[in-house]
């Protein structure tokens, strides 16, 4: 007999949107962290934030409609943060410390509405910009990726039938348990979600979320996201992204400037925060440059996240810089994040042991990994690269230089430009896939 | 085409328990503010609760299935407060008043297991005890009358085809939508929920609350329901109960100290709150002998709540007391909370609108009303009138008059000794329905 409950039926049916972005706490905690900081120290600064497709072969545009983005885009700037999460952000600890969040900032967070958007089409790609202080547009870059990303992944699976849908998720259910399985094996590995950005879809995200959590135990240290930390009660965990020496070294107004600006982000930030917030995101231009000029007082920081370069090598060059400085690195940490898969992880975890403490950040190929679970093959389910980064900073342009020449960003003559001022030491071109 | 969720269906089917009580919270809010309250001032105090159930015609020992209780009691003694649970509780403001439990108590609470229960059947009904300190005992109540209630429902509803089970949800939703439609005619008018003890069950108690908050808006002013007011961003509602001036009544060793009984709860409760949750709850041994001894003091309290005598009597008796200590009434707030159905709510608006400030807590007949939904009778649906009561403080027995005879608790004896010292002045028999 089937059983349909009518009145859930109609609602379902007659849904006004199918919100994609829930509360702006689904969101990474690392952005909440850096807000505070350009709240604080930066908040007269201007930044513009742009969407860009580094899988230049998908044509967003003609896979995701235009006025689904527009509503998606626009039930964001209608949400404010509520009052059961501004409870939850001041009375929660973070890394161990209490009040991370001044009062202050969490009451003019609580009033914050998210900036316009600027929406067009041009060559099959949406050009997708926020403009606006710095401390506005920044929260923009999560949700605006995650809705790209679902809106996709939805506009594929418009067309399946419902037994395809099913068997499509029973597959891909059965594939994360399998990565389960395996990650169980490596004793003391610590794993955490930041996959927001790239997910299949929110629900996604939580299941999978729900099945590392019930899968490998205390293995599994926390989530990105800020929303499913409070909702599972696990740990938030993130601590900073390019961004932050992107703007200041836009901002520089000297070639002293510029060379200090990767150094300068780091004194503001242990200015805010300590302890096990003391990580180092080396690449921005280039990780070798970084620890050429790198203060004697780098080497005190809790750990890196080597984040363009190959896993093994990148960890390689920083375990060899902190024994130059004189560091134990068995004390050290350092957190892989970049592009992560099954294979990657238990490589670099064999590699590593017992000779660094490390730390995943287990990203796209975690929340929006579909591959061969379709009975047929669907492109809108492949992940694609796709970031939304600072573009500028108080009209001046943004750039980063990555270990890896495939992710560097901003306008062409600027890369130039910093590249003969930071050099390109040791920067290797790989594939970008995610 | 019948879709079924064959893991869910599993799931589902094979569940070890389906839990009444889900979370610490889902109790009166009430219960908190006194349980501070003991917590602080009589935390040396044993207080044993036990179950009455007034409707000696049903006879639950026949109705409900002894394991089944005891996996639900069981239960209930599994359950911590969660971190989310506690960090709202700090974090959030309630009666307008920001950390009104403090930190110490939630660090109590926090460790906190309920007591182990003694339950026995004798004639058809259950023996259902409960002994400890008073700050264990205490927030046993709720859950054992939620419990009780819901499994009767439970029980009721096990022979019930899916139809029928469909069109009873229905008309009780359509029934539940009717008196919201009554409800909404009466400007200003302020009512809450406090049904959690006698309800249906807790997700019908949920749709009830949501049905009123997108029902009738602002004029629903919250729920007694703590899990309830923070899952649903509403205000957390209810003062005190007639278990404080009963187990200082039991402590009394002169008649002087039982004299003052009454009075020293409400000097206790003035020490830890203030404003409006300044409401005197009048009725514990007979309201005309409260008021005729009361001091001035009771007087500049923001209200009353009269429980156990008719409504418009009530009010009015309190009215007049106030008018004679030179108090205007329109200032003060009467609470209604004893046996409401919409009629009663109707009546007395309309008997006092523009005389006193006034507001609802509506119980059982909202959340547990399906007279006349079920196409045939079910008599394990209609509510029973049963409650949780102290019935021993340190060994000496707790009673209450109340200003209805049938709802006088305690040693029969013992009740005869107190209505020979409080008199029985304008005590009314009155049926007693929930």
């Amino acid at each position: 007999m089937t059983k349909t409950d009518i009145a859930t039926r109609v609602y379902n049916h007659t849904w006004k949107l199918d919100p994609i972005i829930r509360s702006l706490i689904d969101t990474d905690f690392y952005k909440l962290l850096m807000l505070q900081m350009i709240w604080k120290l930066y908040p007269e600064v201007n930044a513009t934030f742009t969407l860009i497709n580094r899988t230049t072969s998908v044509r967003l545009a003609e896979e995701i409609d235009e006025q689904e983005l527009r509503e998606q885009l626009d039930h964001v700037r209608s949400l404010r943060l509520t009052k059961k999460e501004m409870i939850w952000l001041a009375g929660n600890s973070f890394y161990g410390r209490a009040q991370i969040f001044e009062p202050e900032f969490l009451a003019w967070l609580g009033n914050l509405q998210l900036p316009e958007y600027e929406l067009a089409k041009r060559d099959g790609q949406y050009e997708l910009t926020f403009h606006g202080t710095w401390m506005e547009t920044t929260l923009w870059e999560i949700p605006a990726l995650a809705i790209i990303n679902e809106l996709r992944s939805r506009a594929a699976m418009r067309s399946l039938g419902y037994f395809t849908l099913d068997v499509l998720y029973a597959r891909a259910k059965a594939k994360m348990w399998a990565k389960v399985e395996r990650l169980r094996e490596l004793p003391g590995l610590r794993i955490s979600d930041f996959g927001t950005r790239r997910r299949h879809s929110f629900l996604w995200q939580r299941w999978c979320v729900e099945a590392l959590k019930e899968g490998i135990g205390p293995a599994f240290t926390g989530t990105s996201n800020v929303l499913l930390a409070m909702d599972s009660d696990l740990e938030a965990v993130g601590t900073n992204a390019h961004e932050l020496p992107m703007v200041v070294a836009a901002l520089a107004k000297t070639d002293e400037q510029l060379a200090a600006a990767p150094y300068q982000v780091l004194k503001d930030w242990n200015q805010l925060y300590g302890g096990n917030l003391l990580i180092v995101l080396p690449d921005a231009y280039g990780t070798t440059s970084f620890l050429e000029h790198a203060p004697e007082w780098v080497a005190d920081w809790t750990g890196f996240r080597p984040d363009s370069a190959p896993p093994i090598e990148g960890g390689e060059k920083i375990i060899e810089w902190w024994k130059k400085m004189g560091r134990d690195p068995r004390k050290k940490l350092l957190i892989f994040s970049d592009g992560l898969d099954v294979d990657a992880i238990i490589d670099t975890y064999r590699h590593f042991a017992g000779r660094v403490r490390m730390s995943f950040g287990w990203g796209t190929n975690l929340t929006n990994d579909f591959a061969g679970c379709a009975p047929r093959e669907i492109a809108g389910l492949k992940p694609i690269s796709i970031v939304c980064k600072v573009s500028e900073a108080n009209g001046r342009p943004a750039v980063k230089l990555s270990d890896n020449p495939r992710k560097a960003t901003g306008d062409p003559a600027e890369v130039e430009r910093y590249i003969r001022f930071f050099g390109s030491k040791d920067r290797v071109e790989q594939a970008v896939l995610v």
